[in-house]
């Protein structure tokens, strides 16, 4: 019996084994996977200890006594629980967070006081609380149902939760604390105190601003999509054109727009917390973030059409339309890669004007210019007498679809050049001449949000 | 003096009056758009009252003596604050952050008690304050960064606000309090009943399934192309196809897909949340939520040849190119017209297919087939010998792109039929004679986060 039970012991160690190497494997890759997260964007790392810093901070008010006593027990958790719940990445973040509190619990209160007051009015005892709860019933009916509104919802939506919150329970608790006004105003202190460090932190201690992310987010984005065009030049309408194994590089060059389509959510995120966010750097407290969101959207349009070009690629790779009309294909070849690389390169220019702040250099109008003369120049073309439609179209539509790459570039010129206007920034001229530029802090680190990209 | 008093008076009231008009245009600017809210789905309403009536419930514990006094006051805050926070518009999304609420509780207050424990081991008396901080610290800035990982993001990000929360609170707490575990079991009872009240509710009062809402969206979404695609044979390909007017009004048919261009976002929240409900009306615990959110991308390829189609048609419409071979170009016509006309019907199939929860009928099969004949029929079109390019272009790159359309509803095609495979819908034969199918409930109501559509 006893050799069974150490068979049986011997069975449980050998059976546990590759559970625990399976489990060391899962935690190799996490460790990866975090020091992946970290080394992305450091800042990252750094705001992990901002919000430790944040609590341990707040919670000092616990340990030194003057000051707990003159705030009360209960009242000092909710120094935490604001602590806890206002710190966010951003600086736009946390005011946005902290700002809503703030004033939720002011308004809620005086209101939950109001109710509280005006229920104390009923002369019959089950009055009371029955008034109280047709009072929170209601407001928390009507709140809930504000929420719905995409303005409120975008904006103040952890106001309304705070205001929510707060009502009911200056109401309800009303009916059994008696020195509420006292408890009330300690609480917005606690809170206040709360929002204050966090904001602090977040705003002087290697802020994390959502302008800036923004601001960084933008011309990353152009560049993705003057790499697809430059590549698509190199690797596609280069001189070695139709051989297949060109093909297969570029159907990884060819996807660097992918992420562009989908940033849209990030791209909202980041221009809402901005517009909490002080002036600070180069951003003035009214720096149009609005017309980012214009270019964000430009710049999609242009993702669009390359999503179109991309699988028209793709498509064509595996036809098996042998085009013998060769000078035809080679002129069309030509008008390609003059349309993609101009375009890119003006993609380019306009992706460093707005890093740098500065108006975007006359090189754009130049390179925009040249590729719409590529794309005119389509017109005048003639196929062959004998070319079928099959074998015309597959030279003929990236070409076409270029031409609104072209048009939407146009597009997306402008709107840069309306943003530099508006938001004062360098001429072209100050802006060689000062050499104080500098790029903006993290320049290439990505932003906060991820954004997954559709497989 | 006095008339000039009251002059002074009329000016106030007078200059008053255009304030007080402003006002009341805007409050009723308010009351249309929270009526068109109520009106776009009445669920809203009927989640604002639920919310309400939870809050009031859990206000109960606070007016029914006996249970208050079991609990104790502080404690019973924490059911109204559970309740405020926890409620959302979905069960999904209830469950979700109930479940993370409660385990996160249950972990933080186990492992906040052991480092209050280990802290009061210390025996130098300032030591106990120092290691508890150190602690917080530690805790708070590791799970900070764990946020940053996209799939803690996605799912525990609730958790593990409330992990850091009360974390902090048991072990700063604990150097005050005496009671430290009574506090903690008590604190978790409050959060059990108040979570358990929101799950009731959301489960039990008109519940809104997450999954469901997912699962309309598809099909709603996959119409709106069917839509285009019929609207485009009718008023771009039909017999009038050129007259300037129909164009026009095209132009409107023709916008519909667009919100399927940004739908991401609302797909991604809804499956993470339907992933958490348990098994409802016609769909089981295991539901392949995950299959949806590839039907979802399929349908966004398809969105985005449509936006170069439309983009095309709005280029064409300003073009001064005037098509003088009138025989290619009505052939073309012909081919287009039967592409997006059998893609419509076969996609508006598929939306039925999935919103009946049936498999595809073969019709889908034949649909497709004919507009796979029409799109090879162009291979052996050839222009007349003096066309030149963007007249061939012009007529010829709306019949490529619709032939991209064509190949992304076919992937559309056979992952619907992966869908109705894996999640066991009912046979096409099956569903004709069982007549109890009904349409799911609140079918064609939009989902409750608003997709903001691009200007």
């Amino acid at each position: 019996m006893e050799a069974a039970a150490r068979t049986n012991q011997n069975v449980g160690v050998t059976s546990w084994l590759p559970l625990f190497q399976n489990l060391k494997d899962k935690a190799a890759k996490l460790g990866k996977k975090l020091k992946k997260i970290g080394k992305e964007d450091p800042r990252r790392i750094l705001h992990s200890f901002k919000a430790g810093l944040a609590i341990s901070l707040i919670s000092i008010f616990y340990y030194v006594n003057p000051l707990f006593t003159s705030l009360g027990s209960s009242s000092t958790m909710w120094a935490v629980l604001t602590v806890v719940v206002v710190m966010e990445f951003t600086a736009g973040g946390t005011l946005s967070k902290g700002l809503n509190r703030t004033f939720a619990t002011l308004l809620a209160g005086a209101l939950g006081l109001a109710a509280q007051r005006l229920a104390a009015l009923s002369s019959h005892s089950a009055g009371e609380p029955i008034l109280l709860s047709v009072f929170v019933f209601l407001l928390a009916a009507m709140a809930t149902f504000s929420r719905f509104v995409p303005e409120i919802k975008a904006r103040y939506d952890y106001g309304v939760t705070i205001f929510i919150l707060t009502f009911s329970m200056v109401a309800v608790s009303g009916y059994r604390e008696e020195e509420l006004i006292k408890l009330a105003l300690q609480r917005l202190s606690t809170i206040a105190i709360g929002v204050a460090t966090c904001v602090a932190i977040s705003i002087f201690v290697f802020p994390v601003w959502a302008g800036e992310d923004l601001h960084n987010l933008l011309p990353a984005n152009i560049d993705k999509l003057a790499c697809f065009l430059l590549g698509l030049e190199r690797e596609y309408f280069g001189e070695k054109m139709g051989s297949g194994q060109i093909l297969e590089e570029a159907s990884f060059l060819i996807s660097t727009y992918k992420p562009v389509l989908n940033s849209k959510p990030t791209e909202d995120l980041l221009a809402n917390f901005a517009r909490w966010e002080p002036g600070h750097g180069c951003f003035g407290f009214c720096h149009p973030w609005k017309l980012y969101l214009k270019i964000g959207a430009l710049t999609r349009q242009c993702a669009y059409s390359m999503e179109a070009i991309s699988s028209h690629i793709s498509t064509s790779k595996n036809s098996k339309v042998v085009i013998t009309d060769t000078e035809f294909k080679e002129r069309i070849r030509i008008a390609c890669a003059e349309m993609s690389s101009e375009t890119g390169k003006a993609l380019a220019e306009l992706a460093t004007a707005i890093r740098q702040m500065r108006t975007p250099s006359t090189a754009v109008a130049q390179h925009l210019s040249n590729a719409t003369t590529a794309s005119e120049s389509l017109k005048t073309l003639s196929p062959a007498k004998d070319a079928s439609l099959p074998e015309i179209l597959q030279s003929a539509t990236t070409a076409f679809l270029l031409s609104a790459v072209v048009k939407s570039a146009h597009h997306l010129a402008t709107a840069v050049e309306e943003l530099s206007r508006v938001a004062h920034f360098k001429r072209q001229d100050q802006a060689h001449k000062d050499s104080a530029v500098k790029p903006v802090a993290g320049g290439e680190s990505p932003p906060h949000v991820v954004v997954e990209i559709e497989k």
